[in-house]
């Protein structure tokens, strides 16, 4: 610490994302990386971006792929918004929208980042507990209190909720934003997205990092009323012109565009999950039900003992030692599970091979 | 504007980029891009990113680079900072370092963005007057008042202030950070990298997007005492971890090795700026003497009409309906001025068949 250093920078208490470490032996499954590879479209797109392309600045409001997306979703291209990845977007939201001197509402287990921007902007947090299944239910929200932000499905624990039910909170909720973080509901969540258009205050949030294998390229989206955009616009125009370069818009395009990969490897994704989830249960693990591109996995304890490291713990620590990476917290609730993302069918097996060890 | 703004939003003045108009005849001498595309090597990093590595989170502290970076500097890693452009280096310097409550001290006439970030972070400005021959004195900054920030070169006046005189304010300035935003210092001004271990205060930031004609690539380098670096990181990593993608992280690498492409083009773009240079003024343009890669012009006033058009913004007008883009200002002191990308000699002989024409 240093003199220089404001009280901001003193308080913060920074995310910090899940090992990077790699290799050849290395079977990575703590990121919640997408084991496919992008399109080779995407992988053309990028490319044939041209060196004149990369002289000039980019287009600062990435017109050309907000138009795709906005055509693939069915929303008008005022309703979409990009980022460098949707943590972009969600510092950029916390910033435009919650900064309203309310409560901002969320879960008490989910995405650690959201603490992370309260504390960057001296946001109050009302945090919502989960139920005692670890679902989360929209009844424990209170609308009008103040703003809330949730993932669907929620991480870690994939469980997703229904669009019915959002929608019922919507009914209710109409005087701060809704936003909700869709970063892995390409894996079996219902989309809110086509509710945007009916919510003036609901602002959706997704990324091309997980179902379409882009975490390299930075690149999210968000959906929203014109309003809304309009509003995360004027604060990414106050910060930084050009967070979309050249590439990833060029990239973007064409991931949106390859349909039938996308959806192809997000089929492959859900078949690993579903073969990972019924082997892990018939090894006495509970796994709740996900909708991610993770599973969410409690250790079976072979005798409790007191005063002993959680036998999630130890396994993790093995997995580890193994070459295989998961995600571990040893936080109240979480200290038994482990949050393992799902790879190829060929990592899968390897990680049973390992437990079985 | 919507009730679900918050103050913060409905306060803001976003910055405004160059027009990006572009077709086959339009020659683009308005947002200070390199008329030389990057270097081949760079074009051949770009197309060696493999899938494998787009599917996976780049490294979020982008050592590689900085390790470059540091290098070709001839200072430590840990002295290395990278950003999404050097933009959002500032934006998070602002929050950073000149959050604490005393007033900034920046020039009149200078980047337009240093506003934006004062109203977005609510800093209070201390303007700091050119002189009557558009320079930058050191000795209009009150040391230990508050923060100070400039470019050098200055925009838009292309002006250099010597390292003496940065080093002699620095002996005095030693409270609050001083930022030296050097994002043309690779054009011919003298910089202060070379001083980040001398001055714990001192922070430098650099881009790749006008000397390494990576515009498009958001790139962007800042140099400094350990503990500013860390101070950046701490709130990086508190708003978004990875703004650096993949792509550009080979890109920037590629580009540092490839130093006698880079200072060829350099030298061009020089050579383009004197005969410009020399050109206006043979044609009754006043030229300050630029360290950049634009030029600053007053265009001359055949007969000065009380309440007509300034001759600059009628030249600046018929520039534009010839397809040739510079940049104007309607505001005091800068009224009769252009400010003139340097392109290619071809654009610029270009320029001068429109300015006689």
């Amino acid at each position: 610490m240093t003199k220089f250093w404001t009280d901001t920078v003193k308080g913060l208490t920074p995310y910090v994302p899940g090992e990077q470490r790699s290799g050849d032996n290395i079977i990575k499954l703590n990121t919640n990386e997408n084991p496919y590879p992008p399109s080779p479209e995407v992988m053309r797109a990028i490319g044939n971006v041209s060196s004149d392309v990369l002289r000039r600045y980019p287009d600062p409001e990435s017109v050309e792929l907000r138009e795709a997306l906005a055509a693939y979703h069915g929303v008008a291209l005022e309703n979409v918004f990009v980022g460098n990845g949707s943590d972009e977007i969600l510092a950029l939201a916390f910033l435009a929208f919650f900064t309203d001197g309310k409560a901002l509402q969320y879960p008490d287990i989910t995405y650690s980042f959201y603490p992370v921007y309260c504390d960057l902007y001296s946001i109050e947090s009302q945090i919502v507990s989960l139920e005692a299944d670890y679902s989360l239910s929209m009844e424990r929200f209170v609308p009008n209190a103040g703003s809330i932000i949730f993932p669907n499905p929620n991480a870690p624990t994939g469980l997703a909720t229904p669009r019915d039910s959002i929608d019922t909170l919507l009914k209710k909720h109409t005087e701060q934003v809704l936003l909700v973080d869709e970063a892995y509901a390409d894996l079996g969540a219902q989309s809110v997205v086509s509710l945007v258009n009916e919510y003036p205050n609901l602002l959706v949030s997704q990324t091309f990092s997980k179902g379409r294998s882009l975490a390299g390229m930075r690149l999210g989206v968000a959906f929203g009323d014109k309003s809304l955009i309009e509003g995360l616009q004027r604060v990414k125009n106050s910060f930084n012109s050009y967070p979309v370069d050249a590439v990833a818009q060029a990239a973007g395009i064409a991931s949106i565009e390859d349909d039938s990969y996308y959806k192809q490897t997000l089929s492959q994704i859900i078949e690993s999950r579903d073969w990972t989830t019924e082997q892990l249960r018939s090894r006495g693990f509970e796994v709740l039900a996900s909708s991610a591109n993770f599973i969410f996995a409690r250790v079976p304890r072979p005798t409790k003992v007191d005063g002993c490291e959680p036998a999630a713990h130890e396994l993790f620590q093995r997995l580890s030692a193994a070459g295989v990476l998961v995600r571990y917290w040893k936080k109240p609730r979480l200290e038994d599970w482990l949050r393992i993302s799902i790879g190829t069918s060929s990592d899968m097996s390897k990680l049973m091979d390992c437990i079985d060890a």
